[in-house]
């Protein structure tokens, strides 16, 4: 029986780098951790220990109390093996030791911690570093640092207080740089300072080295919950689960700066930038790590160190290639050479840019170095991106002009144009234009196809502009402020500078910057490599991946991008192009049933054409195809729009008469008026009162389909119902494209889609249509068509009843975009302006729901549709369209959840490929 | 071994009325069912039997092939029976049999079908019914009544041919009614018949007997395929589960005319306009059924024949004892008496008012013939709207002079005004007005309160003026289309009638019928034995019913109504008040922090002193008081409206120099823009600029504030999260109205429910506000409170996350009018007006999800929300609130999925009372 007086036995808080677990980075940090991990490989490391992360929380629990005493305990015992291991005595007179002592998180939190070095030293074990290296400089220089870096982050005094103790010392001496301080002048800085410690904290600068590590300890220990490291952890979505404490380490100094035999410097194991697999790095003889950063002294490249120190080198190479052996994967690391020894300081795996991460991960592989499943999952999805969007030349260094939103990532240059007809015209003149604008609007849709990128003044990362960019891939700075849009003078003005349309202008949409003139831009490049890595995720992953694309032209992008399909193809966007629009604004106006079908009967063949295109852009893949979504007033002008035309027409009509000339302004308000563009027209009374009559008409049409929440209101299938003329003529494009491709030897796979549905009777009507239309056309063209029919699920009704709608529906694909939307009862493009910035600051909303797909509610209703839909239809298809399916952490929600696809925008699709392949590995 | 060529046993499909079974509507139909209980018990019923729906759905499989032989052998052995039971022939030349074929399916479906009588008529049995009789003329009316009924009905000729026939020859004999014609006419109209028929059908007319019988059983059948049923099991949504055909009764013919110990008559056991325990009923001697609805006999009250044959009298109370007896319900019933012997042909529940059902309800119980139970579960809880509302006097007989939509149940007279205001002024004045506009906004609001009922010209059902009429249970007529509202002329058109401001107008919110001038109303009545009903109806029921209520009136009558509780008390309608509009305002204009909380705290007093008024009200009943949900642009006039009235002020700042009179305009104009509400005012140039400053800021607000999709915007608890301060004045204004009741010596309950919550995190931020305010307060007054906190459900998402809710929530309240807009992705005011009345008539939607709760979605997206709730809590209190919770069918699935209680508006409370214990006892 324990006596009742007996100490508690506590567990082990403090481990030698001998004794840690290298795995155990929860406990120990990633730092000790990995210090652990290289002295148990071999690798020579300065001696040294790790106080645990539990320690840390076990003393902010109770920060008044101090440290344990049995953490102390064991911090004496590992102090006395670092002794035995070095030979040094800490706090000796003759050979003293002196330690660095470090933060380290289980997670990477770049400089949130402080690190005091030279940890030891008072005017005793001075003496004896003086002695030992025969460099007093030296020593004053090391001891004047530890004092001023103590007292910062220990004693928690202001930076400035050394400075100007520095640099009065400095203009004393009449040096410019503390390198031309003498030992002198340092031994008066370290007085100095003393007296400043002890004047700002009424106590003497402690002398005694274990009182020093001591006071560290509890600092670092602190340092988690400082104001920089509670913010860090917010910034990044760190939670507190993941975030538990600090370790310290405590590590025997090494210096560099000893002579010519010693030296210091970094290494990355193959090139960083290219993969390329040969060393790379940086070191300077004689010196510490702080000199390479006070930039005084140039660094040499690693391969002179072949010729300065040739026996260092081939130790260096032989570290290299232990590194990559051990850890099978690029190492950055950090090492210093005392007097001939060489230690490795620190290693870590090596940050690099795509392009490197791509080629060291096939060349591994080839190597024999590591597996095709490792290969994937060490390169993070979302950093492709630098491969498959142009972007500025990093070399050109020019200044923006302003700055906006990033709202589609990629780079372009262009004539900055105001309108999207004039974009139109010079896009077919083969000009390159850039589109500018205070906002966009639908109508605006033919000038996106024509622009190399758009810029908006208005408008956030999901403004109409900000997400038909993304759906195209095509570079976009939204929002940004600075910038007055002047259509009627077609200009934009930003401070003092004017752009005037056809000025060259250059989109950084990755970044958000706008600059005027040309900036080179790097195209994207798709090296084979990646052609190689992602045929090895597709091999890997359960989920297929499929694009968004609305043309034939965006299709063969999608091809190329290694989609296996089409997951989203809108068939509105067809509506808006110029040969279209007037039509579709017939059909809107319509006043009964007979003028409605003739309008519709133009448009018939239109869409075939279209479909014709993207079918055989696709081959064999399937190409799901969504009907009608969007409410038809879309597709007219804004009530104020035709209001303010109207105004200018009546001006119009009293000033026209019989001039040959059609202006400008006439050209664009006639282009919705029309059906019949001509090249030019005579601006005749007759003519200005037609439009009139339609503008008025259309004024009239707008007034009557005005929606109070247009989200939630006449669109999609419940459109499809009102006017079945529309989804018919729809389903007959479609149809009749297939069996004209089928005709002709193409094999097509379409899918035919409803969005909208909110119950499965509006399936059941819609499916009608489709049956008598496949009827009709397969006696037509005396063919056999297999389409697939099958349902968005965006409305919350559709997936609570997944399992009724999955008797009609073969196929399902979750519309997360609306999703999102009613499920949170957020109008995104009011939610976005008006409060959920302030619901991430807040901290309500970890992530914004409509960028990273939100499972605990979004993602339970999905989970459960596809329960029950697969309980109806085991066969059932399901995927997942809309900008959730392009994001990685969403993508591996849906193959937890069993999805059989993503789609997502044509750009992303090599991402998605990845993030699958990580899906199905993790 | 059954041979392979015997026939196969069919099931009986003929069942003569003393073998069918009685309860087995489904097969005999309500009709033949009753029939067969009726003989079966031991009423003088005459001899007959039924065809089942089985043999119509049999017949209708295959309708070319005619009736099976199996039923016509079957119809054969019956008739020959009933030739048994009478001791007459079917055909016979000296005694003929005649018979009646009816229709008659499971479901009532009054008119639907047609009926034949006389069927057997030829010339040989006429001969024999003329001798039997004696009386010629009886015989050949009877024929031609035959004929032209079985022309009309079974052969489908139009009933004008006939109608001709006869006319022509009424003229000839120069008489002006059927009952002029002679013997000799009636069989010249039956031989032209005959001849009708030969001509029309080019076949002569049946004449076997049982030729006429086939055909006639035939025609029934059919019919229940004829546009008449099948428009009718649409117009009711009858399915076809539910429609399964319909039986055909033949049965003897009696005869009440067969001189004056004949007669025919119908009776209701009780009184059906009171209720009254006494037989009431109508009977004419020497008469056919036909003779009453024609219309020339005035038929006697059933007492009269007390003394005119007092032995028929004294046979007809004891059918009336028996019925009661049996049925242990109030029966309606037909009956012949045929020279001295009384037939009983049908009896049935007897249709009965409000007032008539709650009085039989109660005395029944009272007479111990039914129980309390049976007494509930007889009334269909909706008839109970007849006593809660003021109706119009039937006795009056008024001319609508226009007709609306019947918005908001009830009736009511008052002065036609044309705006808010002044229907506050005049209502003050202690005058009856009626608010007419061409619809109404939330700034009427306060004209609703001062108003009698609510007339608008344009809007649905679910309008604004609509919903905050039922709301407030007063009467509302909406989209009157047929008016024409000119405000500037304070006049509205109806044709050539002109209502102008002051004129006295009268309501029928109940029929959507609108009157000129005053007709006279009868008051809403709550009879003693109402009370009575309901209690039983509290103690039978397991869910509680509160009251949507949000005034100290609202609330008194609420508990008139019973209400248990106040489910819903909606704080913004307070900021509606004119002495709160405008402080409101300021808070939203406000462009600093300090500013609005001057006006916050100027709110904090009067919402104070209102929830004393309502907790003093209630007494000991919970109150759940439901925060600021409205997005705030609502309290703000509408863009259009601050842009006109900018236009007519700046006309006035050219006009009004000094003048002392205050225009109208001008004073509406100032409401909404002063603090400060004077009686007179100045209109100096100053005050002129003053409104026009603050009306231009006003719609530079209204411009910031706009939103997309203002339903799914910036609202209930985000704005509570944006502006704390808003939230953090209502939850001191509650408790602080609480801790002052408490120490008057009231007992309260209030209860604080936080809207549109999507997330936890938003829970817990209103709830540390709740926290800070209930300590303030507590330390204050110096009290304990007990105030619940709790959260609308009524975003999908906060269904889905109940579980997490609930650990914050101590109660929950679904608000399923918004979630089933998000449910659905219906905006409701979008959806009624565009495509529901379609989706509803195409078999789409069997109801209006915002009328009838959608069980299958929105139903089921509640019962997995109070499982997780319960899991998580299962103390925890969850209730309803919204139109639904008013509604018995959904009261019924309230009760199912384990709700505690129903709230809906107080005249409702009644009816769902009512419902509760339907639910409880089903």
């Amino acid at each position: 029986m324990a006596d009742s007086t007996t100490k508690p036995n506590i567990d082990q808080q403090v481990f030698s780098f001998e004794e840690g677990d290298g795995k155990n980075k929860k406990l120990l940090g990633g730092k000790g951790a990995n210090l652990c991990e290289m002295t148990q490989i071999g690798l020579r490391v300065p001696p040294g220990f790790v106080i645990s992360t539990a320690a840390c929380l076990d003393y902010l629990a109770n920060p008044d109390k101090g440290l344990p005493s049995e953490i102390l305990e064991q911090v004496r015992t590992h102090m006395a093996q670092i002794e035995t291991q070095t030979g040094k005595q800490f706090g000796g007179a003759t050979n003293p030791l002196l330690v660095s002592v470090r933060s380290g998180a289980a997670m990477s939190m770049p400089g949130m911690m402080d690190t005091i070095l030279n940890l030891g030293l008072n005017e005793t074990t001075l003496t004896g570093l003086i002695a030992q290296t025969q460099n007093e400089r030296f020593g004053y220089d090391a001891y004047r640092r530890f004092i001023q870096l103590f007292g910062q982050v220990a004693l928690g005094l202001n930076a400035k207080l050394f400075d100007k103790i520095l640099d009065s010392v400095k203009e004393e001496a009449g040096v410019k740089h503390d390198v031309g301080l003498s030992a002198q002048h340092l031994r008066s800085v370290a007085s100095m300072y003393l007296d400043l410690i002890q004047r700002e904290t009424g106590k003497a600068f402690p002398s005694d080295p274990m009182e020093q590590l001591e006071i560290a300890i509890k600092a670092v220990f602190n340092s988690w919950m400082g104001r920089r490291a509670v913010d860090y952890r917010r910034q990044f979505n760190i939670t507190p689960e993941q975030a538990n404490g600090t370790a310290v380490n405590i590590v025997a100094m090494v210096f560099g700066n000893l002579g010519e035999d010693s030296a210091t410097g970094v290494g990355f194991t193959r090139y960083p930038d290219t993969g390329e697999n040969r060393m790379y790095g940086e070191y300077l003889t004689n010196a510490q790590g702080e000199d390479v950063v006070a930039g005084i002294r140039t660094p040499k490249p690693i391969d002179a160190m072949q010729d300065e120190m040739p026996g260092m080198y081939q130790q260096l190479v032989d570290l290299r290639n232990r590194l990559e052996k051990h850890y099978h994967e690029v190492q950055d690391f950090e090492f210093t050479i005392e007097k001939g020894h060489l230690y490795c300081l620190q290693t870590r795996n090596a940050k690099m840019n795509a392009t490197a991460m791509v080629h060291t991960s096939v060349e591994m592989v080839r190597e024999g170095m590591i597996t095709k499943e490792a290969s994937l999952l060490r390169i993070n999805p979302d950093l492709l991106e630098q491969l498959l969007f142009p972007h500025l030349d990093p070399a050109a260094k020019a200044t923006p002009l302003a700055r906006g939103l990033a709202a589609s990532p990629g780079a372009a240059v262009g004539h900055a144009v105001f309108d999207a007809d004039r974009a139109e015209k010079l896009g077919r003149a083969k000009q390159k234009v850039i589109l500018v604008r205070e906002e966009t609007k639908p109508e605006d849709i033919h000038g996106f196809f024509a622009s190399e990128g758009i810029l908006t003044a208005r408008g956030g990362k999901t403004s109409h502009a900000a997400v038909v960019a993304r759906g195209m891939g095509k570079p976009c700075v939204a929002g940004a402020e600075g910038i007055n849009v002047d259509i009627a003078q077609r200009k934009a003005f930003v401070g003092n500078t004017t752009i005037s349309e056809g000025d060259l202008i250059t989109l950084d949409g990755t970044t958000g910057d706008v600059y005027l003139g040309e900036v080179p831009l790097k195209e994207a490049s798709f090296p084979q490599e990646l052609i190689t890595l992602l045929s090895w995720a597709d091999d890997a992953a359960k989920l297929k991946v499929h694009a968004n694309a609305d043309t034939p032209e965006d299709s063969e992008k999608a091809v190329k991008f290694g989609a296996q399909g089409i997951g989203l193809c809108r068939t509105e966007r067809m509506f808006n192009g110029t040969d279209r629009l007037p039509i579709v604004v017939e059909m809107i106006l319509a006043e009964d049933a007979s003028t409605r079908q003739t309008a519709i009967d133009q448009l018939l063949p239109i869409q075939r054409a279209d479909f014709k295109g993207i079918f055989i852009a696709m081959g064999e893949r399937p190409v799901t195809i969504r009907l009608l979504d969007p409410p038809i007033h879309e597709f007219l002008p804004s009530r104020q729009q035709l209001e303010e035309e109207l105004v200018h027409l009546e001006h119009l009509r009293a000033t026209v008469h019989g001039t040959n000339i059609l202006s400008d302004a006439l050209e664009v308000l006639y282009r919705t008026a029309d059906t019949h563009p001509h090249a030019e027209r005579i601006a005749d009374p007759r003519l200005v009162e037609e439009i009139i009559e339609k503008k008025t008409r259309m004024l009239k049409k707008v007034n009557i389909l005005q929606e109070v929440n247009p989200m939630l209101g006449h669109r999609g299938v419940r459109l499809g119902i009102t006017f079945p003329e529309i989804y018919s003529m729809q389903i007959r494009a479609i149809m009749e494209a297939a069996a004209e491709c089928q005709k002709a030897g193409h094999k097509v796979q379409p899918e035919i889609m409803v969005p909208q549905v909110c119950t499965g009777q509006e399936l059941i009507r819609v499916k009608s249509i489709f049956d008598r239309v496949q009827q009709a056309v397969e006696a037509h063209y005396n063919v056999q068509l297999q389409i697939k029919f099958g349902s968005m699920l965006e409305v919350v009704r559709a997936c609570i009843r997944a399992g009724s709608l999955a008797e009609t529906a073969e196929f399902f694909s979750f519309g997360t975009n609306d999703l999102t939307q009613a499920t949170f009862s957020f109008s995104r493009e009011d939610a976005e302006n008006k409060f959920l910035p302030l619901y991430h600051t807040n901290g309500i909303l970890q992530h914004n729901p409509f960028e990273v797909l939100d499972q605990s509610g979004v993602g339970k209703i999905m989970e459960l549709a596809v329960g029950w839909a697969t309980a109806s239809r085991p066969d059932i298809k399901i995927g997942i369209c809309g900008e959730h399916g392009g994001h990685p952490a969403s993508i591996d929600f849906c193959h937890k959840i069993g999805l059989s696809y993503v789609s997502c925008s044509g750009p992303r699709v090599p991402i998605a490929r990845l993030a699958a392949a990580h899906a199905a590995l993790k």
